[in-house]
């Protein structure tokens, strides 16, 4: 990525000037929030809210306009009516004609592009063509802007503090990407990075990002919500080669002709066909999820887990059920095969578990049944995980009963730091209880293990895993 | 289905007397649990535990053996070493032969003809041998059997107290249903009339239980679990002939080859040639959930919605991704279309929602944006479902800022029971956040109002109710 392309973007996640455009007094407005959320997040850079009617917003010192801010200004944050977003931007331009201060805006506003009247479309091109010829960078319009978890820049109206972690997100929807974030927040499944709303993606666009995530050493895994692109082409290339490096995870929308006028209506852009994005998005190494839930556990186990060095995988069950939905998920896929457990291995296993549990019926399964102490979990993952023949592991348990949560959790995470971490392989634990055994799963997630309430999604993110892992050992340095 | 045969598991969910052959004192043990969930399920007919080492369990006075209770026994549980079963067995059979008051065993022991083994077929056969022709229905061996949350039968060392709903379960996998169970609980998903784990099914099996439960008042929909049965042509003939009264909403685990070995280790049951079932359970108007959390939200929503009367839904949404997302997947089936909203809704829905709201773009489908009241999502939503072109509504939201999550749930409920009982429509309410507003889910939960966290899961749940009700009607009387 060229370096001037990306300072421009730096302005974006880094600025250490923050001003709000439409910064309100009054709590519940968006313009308040994005204040409050500024706040929350630990930015400790200076805050310019602009509001003529107020002397402070939340501490914060208000100004009359942007000229009277003598401080120097990164990003500004336009999160007013529409009809007076174009003067704003002519505002940021004067400022930005004599100071030379302003890099970035992200315009939160809505009522642009995606009403999809002449209106709407002349005044996005107005808005731009007033800024950008500036060398203004411009996130929207109709967004939630960017948040990041170090710097604590923040224009999310929705999420204020967010723990930290290595998924940075792209969105062409700012609700689905929220939803995200607050679907995994109790359970503590995911930490991010970097998340950038783009709305109508009238200037910074998905393919700069990807470039941009690719050189962030904080950003492990990009998480991509697509609707649709004009740049189709431009995409492909710079995905297959970001894959190289670190993994896309992507789900696209309007898959259907009559999903994709639901899209156009939300943010302007076109779906195109969906056939042609998966056929050249695969082949791009990206990793195309089918469904909503796949997507976010898989994205956050690429975030937690080191790839698997091969596709052996062992499915360890406590339980019969779950176990064979595991197995007929992981081997319908057909880029999987279970693991050839070695004699060793099976020996081992039999010292320790019953004489009903079932070792290797079919190769690779462990069904081990419910009949075993905290310490034998430690000690059986342990003789899984270090087979050399196994590639990952997908762990199907629950707390036996009177089986404390917290000592199920700690021989857990205990057999997986035996390991030196470049020794580990990827373990997704199913925990089919879910939300009913919260210390189990808040400790493992805290620990870094992924925990995952249903087998054949876990079967499906570790055939992800497997798949993006070969697509990337392709351009690995040997 | 025959009087005897329904009569003859009468005895296993509505005994007045239980038996607990190795009921244990000492708490962790599944002879102790037994006890103590039979009576946390609030049975209040006699328990008699059976053990010669404790005066009592729980309150409950101890037997030395079962020949010197003096109450009337219905059913027995045997928690037994597998070793001691047959055994026991024969004590049931004497005590059968004298007072003749046993009518149903469930054996949770495991160690029998899921082992693979001739030692546990021969062991299986001689229990059989010894129970079934004197007219005592068997229910396992290794399982969990069953529960009734109206009589308080419960045999589950799992799972003791639960609450009542029109759900029943019919499991080959105790773990995978005591799963669901558990993953539904802390958000009140899923209310529970019976449950029966059925383990190796060795006498009571699929097909009669299925035909149990068409006649059961307290079931409104069967969720089953198979792995495998040699019954097919019966089960096929009689899940046509259920169906036709109610729902049975199935998971067929074993669907490959390697799958099924996994299974018939766990079961020792045949799973069968996949396609075969899929097939001919579809044309049996067997409702075949593709996944497990497809399963999991398809068997609670035909618990607490109506059938839709068409095929012509509407999404309603306040988030642009996640709605285009639910459109895709809708209309991707085939067998649903998008509702032709009529003008009068369309022009009562603009004088509500501000002029960026979508409305019919794609026909039936709504975008509101986020920007609206408590009360005018009770507006909006009594206009859409008494809309006559629609069948039912997917309604996707989230409490936007600040707005109170009890406020905007007893909105919804609001709406939804406005309309008498018989005109009411099926409403999924997609609430993305999860488990983050726990108020609003729990609040539209107990209300009866599914509430599901992935849009592309509720439009596969709606597609499955549309496909049901048109099965259905086929047998309706008119």
């Amino acid at each position: 990525m060229e370096t001037t392309a990306r300072k421009s973007l730096d302005g974006l996640f880094n600025g250490r000037g923050v001003a709000i455009m439409g910064a309100s007094a009054k709590k519940g407005k968006p313009g308040h929030s994005i204040v409050e959320n500024l706040r929350a997040a630990g930015f400790t850079g200076n805050v310019y809210p602009v509001n003529a009617a107020s002397e402070s917003i939340l501490g914060f010192q208000c100004y009359r306009s942007l000229e009277k801010i003598t401080g120097r200004i990164d990003l500004v944050v336009m999160v007013l009516p529409a009809d007076d977003c174009v003067e704003a931007a002519r505002a940021i331009a004067r400022r930005k004609d004599g100071k030379g201060d302003i890099s970035a805006a992200v315009v939160v506003s809505a009522g642009f592009s995606e009403l999809g009247t002449d209106q709407g479309r002349s005044r996005e091109k107005a808005l731009l063509d007033v800024l950008v010829p500036r060398g203004i960078r411009v996130v929207g319009p109709n967004c939630l802007g960017v948040m990041d978890t170090y710097s604590g820049v923040n224009t999310n109206f929705d999420i204020g503090a967010y723990r930290r972690g290595g998924l940075s997100i792209i969105t062409q929807s700012g609700a689905f990407a929220v939803s995200y974030l607050k679907w995994a927040e109790p359970g503590r499944l995911v930490g991010l990075s970097k998340f950038v709303s783009l709305g109508n993606m009238s200037d910074v666009n998905v393919v700069e990002l990807l470039g941009y995530l690719a050189d962030d050493d904080r950003t492990s895994v990009i998480a991509l919500y697509l609707e649709g692109t004009r740049q189709g082409r431009a995409l492909v290339e710079t995905a297959a080669h970001v894959s190289r490096k670190k993994p896309i995870v992507a789900l696209k929308a309007g898959k259907t002709r009559i999903g994709s006028v639901a899209a156009a209506s939300h943010t302007g852009s076109l779906a195109g066909r969906f056939e042609m994005y998966q056929g050249v998005f695969r082949q791009a190494g990206v990793v195309l999820a089918e469904s909503v839930i796949e997507f976010y556990y898989t994205a956050a186990a690429f975030a937690k887990m080191p790839l698997p060095r091969g596709n052996s995988i062992c499915v360890l069950t406590v339980l019969g059920g779950p176990g064979t939905l595991c197995v007929d998920e992981l081997v319908s896929s057909g880029a999987v095969r279970l693991a050839r457990l070695s004699e060793k291995t099976k020996s081992e296993l039999r010292a320790i578990l019953i004489p009903a549990a079932n070792i290797g019926k079919p190769e690779g399964f462990i069904d081990t049944t419910p009949s075993f102490t905290e310490a034998q979990h430690r000690e059986v993952l342990k003789i899984v995980l270090g087979d050399p023949a196994v590639s990952g592991v997908i762990y199907l348990t629950t707390p036996p009963l009177f089986m404390d949560e917290d000592a199920l959790a700690e021989n857990i995470i205990a057999a997986y730091e035996s390991f030196a971490p470049e020794e580990r392989k990827p373990l997704l634990s199913v925990i089919g209880f879910g939300s009913s055994v919260p210390r189990l799963r808040n400790r493992m997630e805290e620990a870094g293990m992924p925990t995952i309430e249903y087998p054949d999604i876990a079967a499906k993110v570790m055939i992800n895993m497997v798949r993006y892992s070969r697509y990337k050992s392709r351009f690995d340095e040997h």
